[in-house]
């Protein structure tokens, strides 16, 4: 089985975990600017999944602005017949960084979903711009995506709740607000339903950079991995809806900064053999 | 290594992840007063941990009396001096059950330890009383205790507080009201300081029934098991305190009523291999 993530496109993809803080977020937010490779790129912020899209947008204008941007685009998609707008669209096409803000990432799937604003988002990932996404903004972007469940105990059949998501990256689920909000139950839960994806866990400060084959973390927080490929016993396919799950061998790690993954070869990357990976495509790209 | 739970003495020792509600705890007390094997147990309910012991004990007398204790004794020790006194003494000599209340396992430990109270409670144990505790009185239980970390993110060095539990079960560190409050990452974080310890993680409608190299999981919840004894990358000893942890290959079982763990093995026990067990000793004890 190839669980490797099928990246059909060329620009880099970020998934944050959330953040309340603007001011921690900086750093991760100074990362997602600079894979652009644009020295003053331009950065539209989609406010779709918030209710409160003028204070949202208004915040990431001035953290966007403060670290290098040379124009902040305010994309205020709020319903389909926006998202088939040109001025929107025109909006996506001229932005070097596509930024997903947080919010129900229900409402950013049924206002996007088969849109000209999603098809101009791929294309422009295609011609290598940054796409990146907190909260809902990072859930959505796994082919299935994670939309709730409660918060006490989620390891009962049908306690997480998922849907289709926009696809920017295979082979995982991707959840946020993961160590703050106690969810680990969710992805062992989603992985007991189909252990062929690996869970991407998403602490409130930290990031991941899905790079090709490669899961780079990053930020001053934790991405923790959720591995249910080994899984042994369960009661899953047994059970009505809200009994408790049995699972064993679920294998986590723990990523920090600096730290990275291998989804072909399902393995954690040290430190140093991760910059031996970035050392290598720099040459490889020259 | 042997990572048994070596069992000095010979009665059920129970751990409790906690619980509010005692409506949906009452089966699972209905089971620790089975363990007892007497008909009509005497309980003798130690409420040290407690800052509110009148309501506490009294919610516990309505409960073990419905569940046909012939007798519910107010072991109702405050200070070290009452932790010597014959009164509450011979209140544990006469207990066919010994039940430590929920609270801070801080109380528990500074007040009872070094004790004639502890020593009364471990000579029970030896004469073959049940010994169960919920929450604070089931943390207590390990060599090690966890008595304190941050809700969001404990993965972090320095970010668990430990202290010296009573050591009624070894080689296991009992973590409580698990998946309620996202502890996860605090059992990850012990785990990384010592993969020696399997982490026992107790939700709050769940228990488990330490039988020998047994555990037996049982209640309604959900049992988590973090066994780090595999754990590969780890950057846990050059970091200052705060600072995040990385760690790999962290495996994790959920059990639910029916299963358990064989701790010489480290493996999950499936209901079917459970119930043999069960019926080994039966006839062995025969």
């Amino acid at each position: 089985m190839n669980m490797s993530a099928k990246i059909p496109n060329a620009g880099p993809l970020v998934a944050i975990g959330g953040a309340e803080d603007k001011a921690s977020e900086a750093s991760i937010l100074r990362h997602v600017v600079s894979l652009s490779n644009v020295e003053a790129p331009v950065v539209g912020v989609i406010t779709t999944a918030s209710s409160i899209p003028e204070d949202v947008f208004a915040s990431y204008k001035e953290v966007f602005s403060l670290i290098g941007a040379k124009d902040v685009l305010d994309i205020r998609i709020r319903d389909r017949s926006n998202a088939e707008s040109d001025k929107y669209v025109d909006m996506i096409r001229s932005a070097d960084v596509i930024f997903l803000s947080g919010g129900d990432q229900m409402r950013l799937t049924n206002v996007l979903g088969a849109s000209r604003a999603i098809e101009a988002i791929r294309r422009r990932r295609a011609e290598g711009a940054v796409i990146a996404g907190t909260s809902a903004g990072a859930a959505c972007q796994s082919r299935t995506m994670v939309y709730g469940g409660p918060a006490d105990d989620s390891l009962r059949k049908g306690a997480v709740k998922m849907s289709a998501g926009f696809g920017f990256v295979e082979g995982v689920i991707i959840d946020t607000h993961f160590l703050e909000r106690g969810r680990f139950s969710r992805l062992m839960e989603v992985g007991a339903t189909n252990p062929e994806y690996l869970g991407v866990g998403l602490g409130e400060d930290a990031a991941v950079h899905f790079d090709g084959d490669i899961v780079r973390a990053f930020g001053p927080g934790h991405v923790i991995l959720v591995d249910s490929s080994e899984i042994g016993e369960s009661n899953v396919f047994d059970l009505a809806d809200g009994e408790p799950v049995a699972v064993s061998n679920v294998k986590m790690h723990a990523l920090v900064q600096g730290y990275g993954y291998d989804l072909a070869d399902r393995r954690v990357l040290g430190p140093d053999e991760l910059k031996a990976i970035g050392l290598e495509r720099r040459v490889a790209y020259t």
